[in-house]
């Protein structure tokens, strides 16, 4: 059996994961696929708009045989980071032939050629970087300037977001000295931040959260012609027990809460904080209580949405520098979490058990991994901001078995 | 032109604080009132109704010629500290002949006595008190019957909260050798804590709150008959733009948050935290999202009602050990806060000005002392439970002068 993996945020799960789903097991002749998801904070530093079970039950309902979660130490990191987090859950796994994950590009080649020769970080690519870093640039800008006179490409290629996560994850297996194989398919149809929805059935995800938020009347017509219907069915159910749709409004209380109750010296503790932010955070919790304010008056070049947005997420969770430091982020994932699957699922898990030499786990231990414990507070935090959330939620969390 | 001095909370300004108020002036022949009161969080650990410049203004409107702020270091502590804080106030301005409280005896020479012998804290007093806390009596009841074996009266005389804070203040009188003269006025009719209105005109502070978030429509002829006018109209005022009533379902999500993203040894950092019961709070966050429901189930003999939410406060607030050690409360208040006056007011705050060695301040200056920033920080959050709240609020407070 040759086995594909993918990693996915499915925020929700659309037609264009649906798509890639397909394809990404047709290109590499695979007969079984697992995803590695985000749990409910996202790589971007948001919250999902549903929760991670209700995730993973639309990825098992396209035919994903088995869901794994990223833990929130590396899932809410860049994307360097979140990439190796992922690529390293699967590594680690053992029954994985091939991952495969669209890009702009399509092409897997020079995404190859350059992995290799970043590898070591050469010392002419540190000092471009950090040249640029210097003038001004924020940190995507400036790694994608210097990574592609490195391999003279065009910059413009690893602007793309979804080439520069590709370039991470060929960086990831080639760290890990990996056998696994990658594979990459061009996108179709939506730009990754494309807001518009100009086709009937494949829409970015940015454009459906865009609509499932909206308030404007117009786009009331909702976005079950963008999403298989088994997520439309998910998302109805959850919304039904207020669970769906979930964004920042819900949690930003916390933070200003945070903001204003802390001194600049425990905000200084924050993982990511540093810089005089934290003072100029604390400046704009006393001007503005509405988020997309806040945001859009504290968003500058180099502190941009995203960066923003992750550094909110790490108050929120009270994620500390210290607490992150104890990570060995480096090392790779210590430990597997199950978050559904089907029954060639639980064959592959019956397999990687042999193999695999890190803990698979489908139940929350009475002493969790400190990278565990963060899962666990994470959600915690989540379930806060849903009316009638269930604070112990994680330890009730059995996977889901289609 | 004698001066008569109160402590009061006015949570709301009622009838009963109304008669004392004339009472008191009469008693002790005065032509001038002022009151020290409690900012936005009072000394039950709890958020006042409504804000303390509303409250300010009730105030001056029965006639009380000015109205200081009892820091939010003192006025949510127990009632020695409170009391501590209030005289040490009272005492420091340098114009005030008398202070004038209502307790259950109404009369200043039992507690004269008992105050002279408890002023250096006797080996015996200090070995029974001991005693009964080993026994798992809580402070206050222990207190009490340990004072009362030094003097030779009952018990139950100084389980009487009035007694208690009364003997508070004559203790402070006597540790600060203040000139200032005690006077106590027999309390009437509504027992401190007495839940049920049973007279047309007055009824206590308790029981007026319970009218005020009583859902029961019984109880919805409302509170008009047992305030002032005054109070009455500064109520539905402030209702009407959403800053009244206030209560600790507001603020209970963001101290959920700090207990489900703090670890333990942070948690222990908080003043009065210890003993591990900052794991039986963990416990309980994930256990209750109701106040009520929290509480009732988290209290013991131990850890009695006002004393769990005098913790929950010192968490919301993020006030630290550290914090409260930096003060050296001990001293008396380093700064004299205005918040209101009249005329008459004016006057006396022109004498003081010529014998008081604190700080008088009615604007906050920019760099203001640690004790006041815990002020503005304590509004800060105040102000974050109402809907449209003012976060800068404490910037822009001028005194109320009538």
């Amino acid at each position: 059996m040759k086995v594909v993996g993918l990693v996915v945020e499915y925020n929700p799960l659309h037609n264009g994961h649906l798509y890639h789903f397909e394809q990404a097991k047709k290109a590499s002749g695979s007969d079984a696929a697992i995803a590695v998801m985000s749990g409910n904070f996202l790589q971007r530093g948001e919250p999902a708009v549903v929760d991670k079970r209700a995730r993973a039950e639309m990825a098992l309902s396209i035919g994903i045989d088995l869901v794994l979660e990223l833990p929130t130490a590396y899932c809410t990191q860049n994307a360097e980071m979140f990439a190796f987090g992922a690529i390293s859950t699967l590594h680690a796994l053992g029954v994985v032939d091939y991952v495969c994950f669209g890009s702009e590009s399509g092409d897997i080649r020079w995404l190859d050629h350059l992995a290799e020769r970043l590898i070591d970080e050469p010392a002419s690519f540190k000092k471009r970087l950090r040249e640029l870093l210097d003038m001004g640039l924020p940190y995507p800008r400036a790694y994608a300037d210097a990574a592609a006179a490195l391999a003279g490409v065009p910059a413009v290629l690893l602007e793309q977001p979804n080439n520069i996560l590709g370039l991470n994850y060929v960086l990831a297996l080639k760290r890990l000295k990996s056998s696994i194989e990658p594979v990459t398919i061009q996108r179709i149809k939506a730009g990754y931040h494309q807001e518009d929805i100009s086709d009937v059935s494949i829409a970015s995800a940015t454009a459906i959260r865009k609509r499932i938020f909206s308030k404007d009347s117009d786009e009331e017509v909702g976005i079950s012609p963008f999403v298989p219907r088994s997520t439309w069915e998910v998302l109805q159910r959850e919304g039904s027990i207020n669970r769906f749709p979930v964004d920042w409004n819900l949690y930003f209380p916390f933070v200003l809460h945070s903001l204003l109750a802390m001194d600049s010296e425990e905000l200084g503790q924050i993982h990511e904080m540093g810089e005089g932010i934290e003072n100029r955070l604390q400046k704009f919790a006393k001007l503005y209580s509405s988020y997309d304010l806040f945001m859009e008056n504290l968003k500058t070049k180099r502190y941009t949405w995203n960066r923003l947005q992750r550094l909110l997420l790490y108050l929120l969770l009270n994620l500390k520098k210290n607490e992150m430091q104890s990570f060995s982020l480096s090392e790779g994932v210590p430990y597997i979490r199950v978050l559904g699957f089907n029954e060639k699922g639980k064959q592959l898990l019956k397999q990687a058990k042999e193999v695999c030499h890190l803990p698979i786990i489908t139940k929350i231990p009475r002493d969790p991994h400190p990278m565990l414990a963060l899962d666990i507070r994470a959600t915690s935090v989540y379930e806060l901001g849903l009316r009638g959330g269930r604070a112990r939620a994680e330890y009730a969390y059995v996977p889901v078995i289609k």
